[in-house]
């Protein structure tokens, strides 16, 4: 069934590959992105030159994770033109490389935009629902990175605090909005893994940590997790594994899928904290919120 | 040995009830707190009096963990009174109830500070050492409370993403600094559990969510949870156990320590976390940053 779709952060990486596959298997796909009439102009131009090539149904779409009324503008054209809206695919993230101490001290933007899980974007789906008093979105995908790298915390990851995603399932079920998890290892090839990471602000105190006991560090673990990740990893797999779960029907997809080449071992971890958070919701009563309700 | 020691969030809760227990034990404890004139002035008063009754040395400090440089004046004194600083127990937390995404759109200070993993307390310890170009704090004591209700994003403590202390800690290894994670339960009473929690400052949001398919879950939550809380729960013995790992020898103290008579789950899940992590790093060749460095 033809689904409308957004994804967030679609300028690049997973983002792209995943709004490129999914309009490719006949959805309707929002690809959306910050600063489609700037920097991103070329990105946008490439996405609808896709969307001629393929004769898709494929649409960049400005909306800035960080900001909710460019959320709530993005979600309301998008029902204004659809009628509705299917699935939202939480994907933007930015990761930042360098001393924790470091980029603790930048509270501006970057520390923000990584900690807060995306204030804005996190919220449109339920957003959207709790507006219109229906339920729009049926699906939301979760893109979850970063637990491979929480073993350094030199490398954090937007995502890194996304815990978030699995609590807010179960803040969405008894809305009727399923809930899958993707958590993908690294792949350091065919997206911008270390490339588009930010960097301290404060050149000064992260110079300071470089002539300390930690000397070389950065580069050492940018050498040391690129050298695990297997010449054969697709950072496609991952597009293709979500155009799988978005097709089934609802109330069957996974709760949270792994794919990863390098065998970090998160699907060990998550197997377990999934399963002790479900516990718990059974011991205090709440069952029900680990199945979307089929007329929420 | 006589240690110094200074605690974030000292004025309620496991952080006050750890100094009052850290001072009798004989070490120069630090209570650190935010506006010491202002509305917490009667808490300095009665830290003061607790020390004369009880002939220790225990100290009210102003550190407003939200402020880099609240963090640094409070520790720079505390190293121009002592001449160094020892143990760095981070403890300051807030916790936040209502619906995720109401709380998502309030990116003001709350969520800034539960998310952003205390900015610039976190960065005590670390900082100090740098600074001086020497190890002065030699434990960090973390305080990690919020997985428990990780199962519920209602209940958002400012440690929910604190994969940040197992991180950090070894980014602080190499400087000489151990790291124990101290993981209490939800103790409902002898804290102020969710007493002192933040509510949404969008109330008509929150209100609309209170409309929904969720009506009267906040009270739910905080009742069933509540009653999974056995009566015998004894919040002092948290502070108990920080006690004992102060005391212990450089080295030696445990990584991370589990104190809850709810039994959650939460020991069987970080048991396997733990060890996915340390996996990872034996494998990409960063064992040494497992233990602290001796002469760091």
């Amino acid at each position: 069934m033809k689904q409308v779709i957004v994804i967030t952060g679609a300028s690049s990486g997973f983002g792209r590959l995943t709004a490129n596959a999914l309009a490719k298997a006949g959805h309707t796909v929002y690809a959306s992105m910050r600063e489609t009439t700037g920097r991103n102009a070329a990105v946008v131009a490439d996405v609808e030159k896709f969307a001629r090539d393929n004769k898709v149904d494929l649409r960049a779409l400005e909306l800035d994770v960080d900001s909710q009324d460019s959320a709530d503008v993005a979600i309301a054209k998008i029902v204004a033109e659809q009628g509705h809206l299917d699935v939202v695919m939480h994907n933007a993230g930015h990761m930042v490389f360098g001393p924790a101490d470091v980029h603790a001290r930048t509270t501006g933007r970057t520390l923000r935009h990584q900690c807060a899980e995306h204030p804005a974007c996190q919220s449109c789906g339920v957003a959207a629902t709790a507006q219109a008093g229906q339920r729009i979105a049926g699906l939301g995908v979760e893109q979850q990175l970063g637990r491979r790298h929480a073993a350094l915390s030199r490398a954090l990851f937007c995502r890194q605090g996304r815990h978030g995603c699995a609590c807010r399932a179960r803040e969405l079920s008894r809305w009727g909005i399923e809930t899958s998890i993707i958590v993908p290892g690294a792949f350091t090839g065919g997206t911008n893994h270390f490339a588009h990471s930010g960097s301290p602000a404060d050149r000064a105190r992260a110079a300071k940590y470089e002539a300390g006991p930690y000397a070389g560090f950065g580069e050492q673990i940018m050498k040391a997790f690129s050298a695990i990740v297997p010449p054969e990893a697709d950072a496609g797999s991952v597009a293709d594994a979500i155009v799988k779960i978005v097709d089934m029907p609802f109330g069957q997809r996974p709760f949270r899928v792994h794919i990863d080449p390098t065998q970090d071992g998160a699907e060990v971890a998550f197997a377990v904290i999934d399963r002790v958070r479900n516990e718990m919701l059974h011991r205090v009563g709440f069952s029900d919120l680990l199945h979307p309700k089929a007329n929420g």
